[in-house]
């Protein structure tokens, strides 16, 4: 069988990081731990509820020590998600998406059934009526309505949308009128305040409960205090942190758990060096970045293009050494949530070694 | 075991490609044929050596395929995909890249003891005593200079770098010189004509023997015949063929092999569908687009934004239909290689039906 015998020699607790084939990401398990007190510290001053979302390292070894530090419940982007996170015993799950569609609907409704405190959002009636046709003779199914309070995405666009919707899911069989959610865009708290508050007004109008209130965004995250319309916060990139939450001055790079360990393996001219990291372990993300991550201890290097397996380093600007063939450099990407999801395995370490590999448990999967 | 309950339910023969799940790459079979038959010819017709680059596909069925046609080896890009290749049977194999450290290293002779026609390639003296080191008591490793003839990647800088690197292979135990190997940038046939003829007078004067000369590229594929110096030529992309190759006007995109099945999740606005298809699944890749994808039947239907599982779909120019919630759509990727690397499995069809479903056996291992 070629998986046997070309298998990953996965490495072991207590294998020196120095020593790991490239390229490959490394977890510091540290930064990752005061990553994920920071953040519960900030919501538990303010009295939100919180909710990490688990796109971003999607193993659940790691949402348990999120939940261990107080996050209420876990936010799944995907059925395949939810699932894995299912089986792992977590109850509290809400999947921000729209499940449309018999493929999937079948697979959540067996996952309903199974998961006491499950919940959905949906923007449309088309949405609401596709999970009420499945959902009609089983156990019922918590469904928020998303709001669009400027992100751009999904999401109804006005108050009064999100009230008739409420309204609508709330006359179905087999659903339950949850609240409301919103992924919205960074710096817009008064925009998200507005929405939120005015719809909960139309529900008390109506006479429609709403017990959760959800907003989201690492982006958004140390301004989730000003939407006190909100009940609870769902954030991801957090928990590893990237290049991306540097510049929004969320972090520094010394609270980026993740890296991007590579190999210098040519030297083609002064200026040039070429790694092993190319756009099938970076990714291609740029998040608004003009080049593809940041190099550790090289601030003046500079990852100009990515092929697939190689990443080229302008390094004209370094002003001290340069990096020779065969080191090992560190890469802090620009977005961590991509990377997670090209391996198949995750290392974690401390103090130079080793500590852990964990499956990535929920990558890959179609459904 | 997690795995066993959430395992994706794999599509079989004879299900309807309209009732897959998304997101989803399909492949089509008879236009994957036709790609492949059209480059094969193509080499025929100027007595060209073909060497497929299986980084596209990762699939060892479809290498067999392209050499069934007429392919002379294959290309690989890492240790773990020429691993892989070899469990299947594989025997000229050509690694282009600089195979550098300890941990890959072992790897390699580990391989080269067990294939036939096992080559790398080398840029520098470092990677090439590396090479040695491990090599010298086993059996003899060929190498390939990889020469920069303008891409701007890895390779020598100049003919006389080339021969003295030639010259240093040759004297080294373990190692075999096996020729010159170059990535060039497309539209540049005469630059790498002059590169690789020049290398080959200096070896020729120092009496040392050049057996393959091998250039490269699906963007350069088709200008391969005025490079009258190579003896072969890699291309990866032509296989299932992508946006960037219609863009290079290599084909149409009915011979666009690769489809990314996508359901439309939301209309909140008139002008705005978003769809089940983000950067988890079409890639950020841009290749110099400015969006993310070509939407079949909707050519004016524009993929303005990815998230990780959205995509945001400006449909402001459509003069005709517009796609509603729960429509099945197919997107043309810009850069197909990316997508492949995504995914599991990789399901193929024919007349809307599924025929197969095939592991892409070399994605997401570290080595």
């Amino acid at each position: 069988m070629a998986h046997d015998i070309v298998s990953e020699i996965s490495p072991k607790p207590g294998d020196r990081i120095d020593d790991l084939s490239t390229p490959r990401p490394i977890i510091d398990e540290d930064r990752m731990a005061a990553n994920i007190a920071r953040v519960q510290s900030y919501m538990d001053t303010h009295g939100l509820n919180f909710r990490p979302h688990i796109k971003t390292h999607k193993i659940p070894a790691l949402a348990s020590a999120q939940v261990a530090a107080g996050a209420k419940g876990i936010n799944c982007q995907k059925i395949t998600e939810a699932e894995v996170f299912a089986d792992a015993g977590f109850e509290d799950i809400l999947i921000t998406f729209n499940i449309i569609g018999p493929e999937k609907l079948v697979r959540l409704t067996a996952l309903n059934d199974r998961v006491a405190g499950l919940k959905v959002v949906a923007d449309s009636t088309a949405t609401v009526d596709g999970l009420s046709t499945h959902l009609a003779t089983r156990k019922p199914l918590t469904v928020l309505v998303e709001c669009d309070t400027g992100g751009g995405r999904c999401g109804v666009q006005s108050p009064q949308e999100a009230a008739a919707l409420a309204q609508h899911i709330a006359g179905k069989p087999g659903l339950i009128f949850g609240g409301l959610m919103t992924y919205p865009k960074p710096n817009s708290a008064a925009a998200i305040q507005a929405f939120l508050a005015e719809t909960m007004t139309l529900l008390k109008r109506d006479g429609v409960e709403c017990p959760i209130v959800s907003s989201g965004g690492t982006p958004s995250l140390y301004e989730a205090h000003l939407v006190t319309a909100a009940t609870e916060h769902r954030a991801g990139t957090y928990i590893y942190n990237d290049r991306s939450m540097v510049r929004a001055g969320h972090c520094g790079e010394d609270d980026c758990a993740m890296h991007i360990l590579a190999t210098v393996v040519s030297r083609p001219t002064p200026d040039r060096a070429v790694i092993d990291a190319g756009s099938k372990a970076l990714t291609s993300d740029l998040l608004g970045f003009s080049d593809y991550g940041a190099v550790v201890g090289y601030p003046e290097a500079v990852i100009t293009n990515l092929s697939e397996e190689h990443g080229v380093v302008d390094l004209s600007k370094c002003s001290g050494p340069r990096p020779a063939i065969g080191d090992k450099i560190r890469i802090i990407p620009n977005h961590t949530c991509v990377v997670s999801n090209l391996f198949d395995r995750m290392v974690f370490h401390r103090d130079g070694f080793v500590t852990r590999v964990e499956d990535v448990a929920a990558r890959g999967l179609v459904w």
